[in-house]
């Protein structure tokens, strides 16, 4: 079993490749490979500009970068002795592992929002064209899981449908709070960095520029994950409704290309209806994580920080599935109400 | 044990009276009937005005609402059965149980917000000063709770800090979506009410009046309970600091009044410090309760419900008192660095 | 709303008399009691005799208590300040802070145990008794919410009953692991204790006398809130399958006394099938609580001490308030299958 | 990043390849393979031999597997396809997907048992040797991270060595109970199974035969997740225990091997200790979403069943790799006291 993300056979289930990719180590590497590229070029020294491409064009060496990790408990003082080396100049100079490892997160929660965001609007499109379709049909309200008055399919689609609309003006209020660059220098205080530093290397990278360095204060990486269960949370309420709808003796909606049964092959299963719940239910419990490591003591919690690590790639990858699947049961549906 | 919010000596602890207050029965209670005084007004009927008069004249018999919450799950059919019979007349009619109840956790989410946006700034305040008195002074830089480099008393600060400001900008923009009336009818399409209705009891009430019922759509309950998650882990964040500055041998604070042991009397204990901590994680573990309530079936969930209900009124108290408590942990310290 | 469990009519869906009062502020006390005069009994001093029955037949000024809670992160020194007054002789020496309050948590978690035990196997008589009465009907098995081949409603039950059989023995096995006393002296470590002083006060108690202070030792109570939320999801399996049975369409039970409606008087919900599932989902996040607390550092966290006492009661009482509640549900049903 | 346990360079840090083997697809893979052999034996037919020698040979075709997964929610209809396909045979005959995967899982736990009680004994004996090497030597106590009285090494170490010892009483009680075999049947009713049928597929697998099948009864995974947090958090009380020993200013702890920073190149960090801290917390979170796995509606629920899949093998791997830790932590002691 393992990552589920990505896994053989359950990756047909859980994998959202486009997701995953924004979180891979390939792209952690490209996001800390692009900020010491940047840095380089902002120390603005003689052989800054070469020593960055040598940067963008160099090959890793894994293997050292894991065995400095088991020593170090983050990579980068092997990557950048690794840069070093391809640059035959200084590199890094006044930056922190944090900044080339949180800088490279940003880049990744900047890119996962542009992605959700995307997939959101589309979501609303497809609920909106379920909407239009079958909206007017009556459907039995229930309250309590049993029959209360009878509404309109509209009724039912509209608490899946707003909450959408909404997580997108959250989205773009966070945005500016979590898509910033990392920048402190050795111990978080920006120390003997040149005037404009901050800003040049965030206008490199396409982040904001904001006016300390984020290392020990986590609120926007915890608020994202917030927003990443809020999204899934919401898909999560649409899969527990349309497994419901699904139930024979219910049947308010049809839908094609259900699950087969190894024991019985023509039974057709709400899959996609039960993953939504299930992701709703593994961020909803991932967030203490990431709530818990905003207790990140000092100047710097390898404690806290390596808790980050171990949920937030999986949160994103949650949500991008969910918000994958919920399009795709949306256009499964041939009937509701 | 039980509550450690209103318990007769943990209360010394945990106790946070004026966030108690916003969300106690009797505050529960006075909001459940300027729900029902404000609704009887806009119905407009001949015998409105004195229904309403009644409703909010009235006393209850809260045996007997427990009598009928035991039976119905919520207690809404047993209040509206009291207040028709003070009223004499109809009331609450084409309301419905989710419109009572959560109007009235409308009017405690925004009671909160504004009660913590206080403490916010006055906290804000609290550390600026210590800012101010000891912040040019050196510290010791810690990352991994290993010494690293010089850095000053502000530069442990203001981590502590400019979270606090964040969330006083995090708190107007999700106040909006939070502090908005309940109202649905009773399946929640809002059938069979006057154009202007819920304008008029939202306006009664000093809510903002929202286009659809949010009876199954629980995403601003659970912002609200990660924006309070949010404040108290940035508070768990000053207090753990606090507590390891405050060790024997490291003594990077002196605080006054810390709490003594009843095996060493002399011994002085960062225990607001510890508290901060405490309620961190706790409110870092709540949050999953209230995210996984965003999986409400249908039309109303009595079980997601619920949840809310066990666990929103001590994530606001543990927020509160963090707040309290961080604020005279200020006022303690009599040096830093 | 605050504590759902001791509240004017929520406490009439939450509260559990009988388990609340094992773990009441009185109950709480009084276990702090017993462990004060057994303890200055066992010191066998000329007035030992005398200081504890001062000690058992004392008023507490709980304003007293209350303020020195907040001063010292704990009740134990005020308290003892108390009982010295009363004694008029030296009263807990040798003992510290957490030997009172966990000795006294050690007697809830046994009585708390007995309780439970007794609970479990009435409900496993009212389940069996439902087997007999209606086990051999058929009723359609359902994998993924649908329908899939026939079963009886035996195969339905079976699932519900067994786990409870199990849970007795891990019960069982689990006693003699939480049901000890706390004694560690100032730090933990016994030092100046006469010999045969631990296994003397326990017997006193009905405790078992472990070879040494469990202070920093938390897997037992971690153990027994894992037996609690075991037991309690359990339970929400059952709920969830009784509120997914009595759904009009599917009708697989009949229930006599459901909840009303406020909008609906005639119609029935399964309230305490719904409760069952909310108290499962409640246990199983405040689980996470107790297990972050077994980080307890050094020889005494004031941090995950407290975080116990927020935590640990409640989840009592939400497994007390479960079987309870099923027990009901088992004799409410008219017809299964 | 995505997975920290198989990951390019954070593996380094997380990684626990034996413990990464026993869940890994491999070895799911290779249990879902020996279950339908053993089953296959059992069915006693005349092909039966044949067919559970070609399923023991067969390859797999992954893509297949992986596209049937996304269809039917489960691997088994088409692993089962491709069985058939080889043995030329019907195989599976009368089982039924959970029975397939849970046995896999059942092997999984077993195996994990075994491999958990060799590195808690090992464990053991580390800490005893730090116990005999340093235990006599004086330390300084701390209640609340404040000097208390004065301890020795030994009380430091005991709660750290003790609980492990329990550990593997719990570990003894809780194997039948997890190590068990999965038949039920295509509604788990085992009916038209052959009497023998469950025992000769247990015996062949090397698991127990329990009298029925546990389908819809998850509390032997939730107790077996349970188990792993209580092992994780005993051993984040040591590395949190030895962070704060490491503390310049305190110095109570000398380690070889700390790890590096990329700014401070001659800075030792306790990355082992801190470590140990995150894993646990990790733990403590995913317990949760185990526990919630217990409200397993009806006869196999899709949602509760896949969230066991996402969380066991990481709560398994982190277990694995914090005992690895721990004993590469004791042996790094150079000094205590």
């Amino acid at each position: 079993m393992t990552d589920v993300f990505d896994h053989p056979w359950l990756g047909g289930l859980f994998a959202d490749p486009d997701m995953g990719a924004l979180w891979s180590p390939e792209a952690q590497l490209s996001g800390m490979r692009a900020f010491e590229a940047a840095w380089s070029r902002a120390l603005g020294q003689d052989n800054s500009e070469a020593a960055a491409r040598a940067i963008e064009a160099m090959e890793f060496d894994l293997a050292d970068l894991r065995a400095g990790t088991a020593q170090d408990g983050v990579v980068v003082p092997r990557l950048v002795a690794q840069m070093k080396a391809a640059a035959g100049a200084p590199v890094h100079k006044g930056a922190t592992s944090q900044d080339v490892i949180d800088s490279a997160t940003a880049l990744a929660m900047r890119d996962t929002l542009a992605l959700l965001d995307t997939r959101l609007a589309a979501l609303v499109e497809a609920l909106t064209d379920l909407d239009m379709r079958f909206g007017t049909r009556p459907l039995m309200g229930r309250t309590r899981m049993q029959a209360a008055t009878e509404i309109t399919v509209h009724d039912r689609i509209a608490p899946w449908l707003l909450p959408l609309l909404t997580h997108r003006h959250r989205l773009a209020e966070l945005r500016p709070r979590v898509a910033v660059v990392q920048i402190g220098g050795a111990s978080g205080d920006r120390a003997g960095l040149r005037p404009g530093m901050v800003e040049d290397v965030a206008a490199a990278l396409g982040l904001g520029a904001p006016p300390r360095a984020w290392h020990a204060m986590r609120d926007g990486v915890a608020e994202f994950a917030g927003f990443l269960s809020l999204v899934s949370g919401t898909l999560g309420k649409i899969g527990q409704d349309i497994a419901l709808m699904a139930q024979q003796g219910i049947s308010e909606i049809a839908l094609s290309g259900g699950g087969g049964s190894s024991a019985m092959p023509h039974k057709q299963n709400p899959v996609g209806a039960e993953l939504l719940v299930t992701l709703a239910r593994f961020n909803a419990v991932q967030l203490s994580a990431v709530h818990l490591a905003l207790v990140h003591e000092q100047e710097r919690s390898g404690t806290a920080w390596a808790l980050e690590w171990m949920v937030l790639p999986q949160m994103a990858q949650a949500t991008g599935r969910a918000l994958v699947v919920a399009r795709t049961l949306a256009g499964q549906v041939q009937r509701m109400g």
